[in-house]
């Protein structure tokens, strides 16, 4: 059940379990759109639910950042991105905390120190879809432990003023998403929309707030994941491709 | 100074004054939207700040709708307005009001009767922009007399519970507009994205919101304005041409 990939990225290795959560696209241009966003460039990062820790060895691999601290509550995920974190060694850089982000004393030492946070939050709203009896795959996915607004108002705590938040999610959570941004005085300022083709309406939604920023939304070109013939998009390819350079 | 255009949609004509505010492709595919998504079908309608009438004579063409009222605060344009019913013949069927949305007396007795609400409201924000001097064209395109705040709470007052309010503005102010709708209690439903064409970012924000509605929105297929060759596209063609028939 357990595997190790190859991820590329500068030769990442990933151990995952084929049977819980699986990093997917959502933490490739989750990872790739913080990077671009986050100016100046962040120093210190912390991705609130991390899973097995793919998001920070991304960032180790895209950014110069000295710490990245990825936080995450289930057990058997928690246990991986540590082992991650040693089968690459990247323990300079990358910290695993096991904790629930709901919970104010995590890293409660460490509020308003992060110039970036990031999250890839379940997509699935508490209390609605199917419940996948997998205990690992179903916190991933849906909110049990924490709900939007604990990994937004998290985000909030990191955070240092101005630091940057930049959060993956799904279009039908926009308003949500907005009034627990707003809420948190983490203001939206970035928007991208992606689509699986031109064809398609937006699935995806990636979104960069800045922390007490002042009201003015920019909404940029949208991101396709694939071309026409069904081929990553000369975007994707980019992110992937280069990252292996 | 004045004009006349016969504007297709069964030989509509429209009277305006070059040196003010004239309508474009915003209004139309407003109203199309507007006809599209409101269901039932609306028999009583509203359109706040509706300038010199267009939309009003669009949607007596597009819907089927028994009632439909314009109030526009700036004398001139709703002198037009007024005329502009006349030259149609529209007088069963459309009434328009003088005055202020944001006036809590405005068509108070009508409170909660109308099936769908349509706005094309002021887009640049108060304090902000460049101020134009010429007055119906100021108070048409900047935040003079009404702010959204205001739009959006006449808006509420007027529908009927699970009524359809339906807005086109800009992207950038997408976060006050969900902030606003939901403060208002008008759930946003559906929203559409407009773009210049294919390789262009959004530069237009179609949103359907109902009255009292659930959370969850639909992000709609995006809506390009020209194809690849400059022409409008398949679906702008479709909204023009099929009103002229």
């Amino acid at each position: 059940m357990e595997r190790v990939d190859d991820i590329g990225f500068g030769g990442l290795k990933l151990i995952q379990n084929s049977k819980e959560f699986c990093y997917g696209v959502d933490a490739v241009i989750l990872a790739s759109f913080a990077a671009q966003r986050c100016k100046p460039k962040p120093l210190k990062i912390a991705d609130i639910g991390t899973g097995t820790g793919v998001i920070p060895m991304l960032l180790s691999h895209m950014t110069k950042a000295k710490e990245i601290v990825g936080i995450e509550v289930q057990e058997s995920s928690f246990a991986l991105a540590k082992r991650n974190v040693s089968l690459n060694a990247l323990e300079k850089r990358l910290k695993m905390v096991h904790g629930d982000i709901a919970d104010e004393e995590i890293l409660k030492g460490e509020r308003e120190t992060f110039d970036l946070v990031v999250s890839n939050p379940p997509y699935v709203k508490k209390d609605s879809g199917i419940i996948n009896d997998l205990d690992a795959k179903m916190i991933a996915r849906h909110e049990t432990t924490a709900v939007l607004d604990d990994f937004i108002g998290a985000a909030a705590r990191f955070l240092k003023p101005a630091g940057s938040f930049c959060m993956v999610h799904r279009p039908d959570r926009l308003v949500d998403i907005c009034e627990l941004c707003r809420k948190h005085k983490l203001e939206p300022k970035n928007m991208r929309f992606v689509s699986p083709n031109k064809n398609k309406a937006p699935n995806i939604l990636l979104l960069h707030c800045v922390k007490h920023g002042n009201a003015s939304l920019k909404l940029l070109d949208p991101l396709y994941i694939y071309d026409e013939i069904g081929q990553y998009s000369h975007e994707i390819s980019d992110i992937y491709g280069k990252q292996r350079n």
